[in-house]
């Protein structure tokens, strides 16, 4: 890491206003980024400035502020499709990656699987990748069956032929584990599984601030993103779909907005994307939603994989240096800014502790995919996750926090 | 309104920053409060300030910043509840109102409804609070049945012994229409209803900013409301419902934080409310929500309906001196703050576009409710609808608009 990229970094960590604090009388060293992101101030501002300015509710008035909230929402929409080289139709704004994937298994999967269809996972889905279709499972008597992971934090796509079954109609998987911190091989497993006829769905929660999304290069049908985990507000996420599957997929919730006509008895429906936006949306949480993108953009991605790389490398060596310490996942270069670790003779919540005491905020816990946590055998992890705004100053911290965790136990 | 009552809403007016702007060289009139109300900085600040000094993700942090987000978001929905006098577990935070209402529809109705069964609703109701019962009408197999509304207005109780049948399971009606601003009867309703095993919704979203709201006197099973008609802002509401209610209901979206433990086939769940919320909820949403029912508490509903009460009765007398402008709705104390009128020969867009030009923010369409147009025999109704930072002044620019307007065409 030059010299000048440390005062770049040092120049974008001013624009988050939560890292100025300090924390037990020391600096904030906020290594809980997986779980959420913080925002820098132009995203805080943009909802600022559309509460005190621009206010009202959208796509229904006829007057000034109504049509300039209308504009600001789909202009958001139309920014946030950009992001991952989308159309600004095949957006459908959620409250997050979360509400995303329920929206799937409640409409395209209630419509298209039955009986004894499969729906294929990994093991290393987050908990929102795996109860969905375990109720859809209830409800439709549909399967599910499950991608195993490897040593090093990914899915085994070798096995792919042997556990491939032609009832498999829907995969849905990670773009990047929020545990391991590992980008899967999702390519292999959307080209494997569109020459067999099924649909892929990527849950790119933990992905979208760390890699550059082309929803086309990619090919897979839907995406599942959270804006909070990519330096936006909690509130907001999307579900992009390719057009057609989203034409033809049955909404979701009903109310205003989404549909065209109401009748006591029967209703027709608005186009995509209104047709799953029922009732009055997340208008600030959009615009923060764009203004996170665009903060993204503007670094660009060679930047923040660059420095993330180097956060990450160093981190990874610093902490294997420490005795009794084991670290998760990969050690390539698919391996990005999220590590996991477990420290011998100490459980995980205590070492948080102790972090915190230090200002060091990490998660202790299993991070939404307990099972992992029995894969690994372990009750859970420490997570050290990074964004852009962190140093490798905030790993020396790190590192000799848990030196001093280690004393005290 | 005495003299003193003015400096003070000229007081409260201050508080909302939205208020402060021209449009078209005009000074604003914001009369659209029936679709969103404006925050005051109390409710602006309040976000701003969490994601300035506070975010992080909630409930599975043990750092500071994780402890103390989770801290205010559960203290918002302490706040919440008490603004309708209710237990802070049996309120789950939704997008809004219209998600209130699906979940239920999603859930306890799923549960507890079976082919035949009748869902009561009115014929005055909201879309939010019709299409998703026609949605569960098309799965389960389930019959609507529709109360009429009279000539003021109002829900008609004096046909319920006739309209009334044992397969009515479910009652969903509104606590205030937002066509008419009628307050409507629902305690004869819920009376009526609960003597004969019927579980009843009311769909709260309109009146929450209008009349004290404690679901122990009204004796409900259900409500819905939203933060963004209630000062508050976009992308969080309510659904609160009776404790027992709420935990025999099935989960309704999968994921994160609604869990208690997962494995790959199968999970349990966490108590309520949190087994309604999966994922990342809306935290800066809760906290800006509590600070919305805290400006409403701290001005008191005696204040709100005596001002309120002075806006309707001088618009309607003033409104009704306009030749061939048509009022509907009730006359009487019941209507509070929401009228819709038509003005003869001129379409009610138009109407709303000259208004525009002078500054009037009014709303012009069918209000989300199709059926109420169909009823009055117009295409849409031209809605004037109040908050507390109007004043008598704004119904006189309302009127000299609409004269205006009269003359144009």
């Amino acid at each position: 890491m030059s010299m000048s990229k440390y005062n770049n970094i040092a120049h974008i960590k001013e624009q988050f206003p939560v890292l100025k604090q300090t924390i037990h009388g020391n600096r904030l060293v906020y290594l809980d980024n997986a779980a959420s992101t913080q925002r820098p101030i132009q995203v805080i501002e943009s909802m600022t400035d559309y509460a005190r300015n621009s206010h009202s509710n959208v796509h229904r008035g006829i007057h000034f502020l109504s049509e300039k909230a209308t504009y600001l929402y789909e202009k958001s929409r139309e920014r946030v499709a950009e992001f991952i080289g989308a159309k600004s139709d095949e957006i459908v704004f959620t409250r997050n990656a979360t509400e995303a994937i329920n929206l799937v298994a409640r409409t395209w999967a209630e419509q298209n699987l039955s009986e004894g269809d499969i729906v294929l996972l990994s093991e290393l889905e987050h908990h929102s990748n795996i109860v969905p279709w375990q109720l859809l499972s209830e409800r439709k008597k549909i399967r599910l069956r499950f991608l195993p992971f490897n040593d090093i934090g990914k899915i085994d796509v070798s096995v792919l032929s042997d556990i491939w079954d032609e009832s498999i109609k829907l995969v849905s998987v990670s773009l990047m584990s929020n545990v391991f911190g590992t980008i899967q091989p999702v390519e292999e497993i959307i080209s494997y599984a569109h020459a067999r006829g099924a649909i892929v769905m990527l849950d790119a929660a933990q992905a979208a601030a760390h890699m550059p999304l082309s929803v086309k290069a990619l090919n897979c049908d839907f995406m599942a993103v959270s804006a909070h985990k990519i330096y936006g507000p909690t509130g907001i996420g999307f579900l992009w779909a390719k057009r057609d599957i989203l034409e033809d997929m049955p909404p979701f919730l009903g109310g205003g907005d989404m549909i065209l006509s109401v009748d006591l008895y029967s209703s027709s429906w608005n186009d995509i994307p209104h047709k799953f936006e029922a009732g009055t949306p997340n208008i600030e949480g959009a615009a923060g939603f764009a203004e996170a993108v665009s903060f993204i953009s503007s670094l660009g991605f060679d930047t923040i994989i660059k420095h993330e790389r180097v956060l990450t490398d160093y981190a990874i060596e610093r902490l294997e240096d420490i005795e009794g310490l084991t670290v998760y996942g990969s050690k390539d270069s698919s391996h990005r800014g999220v590590i996991s670790f477990y420290v011998d003779n100490i459980h995980p919540h205590d070492v948080a502790q102790i972090l915190d005491s230090r200002g060091v905020a990490v998660r202790a816990g299993h991070h939404c995919a307990q099972p992992i946590m029995k894969r690994l055998s372990v009750p859970a992890t420490v997570r050290a996750s990074f964004a852009i705004y962190n140093t490798v100053e905030d790993i020396d911290v790190l590192v000799s926090a848990i030196k001093y965790a280690k004393e005290f136990f």
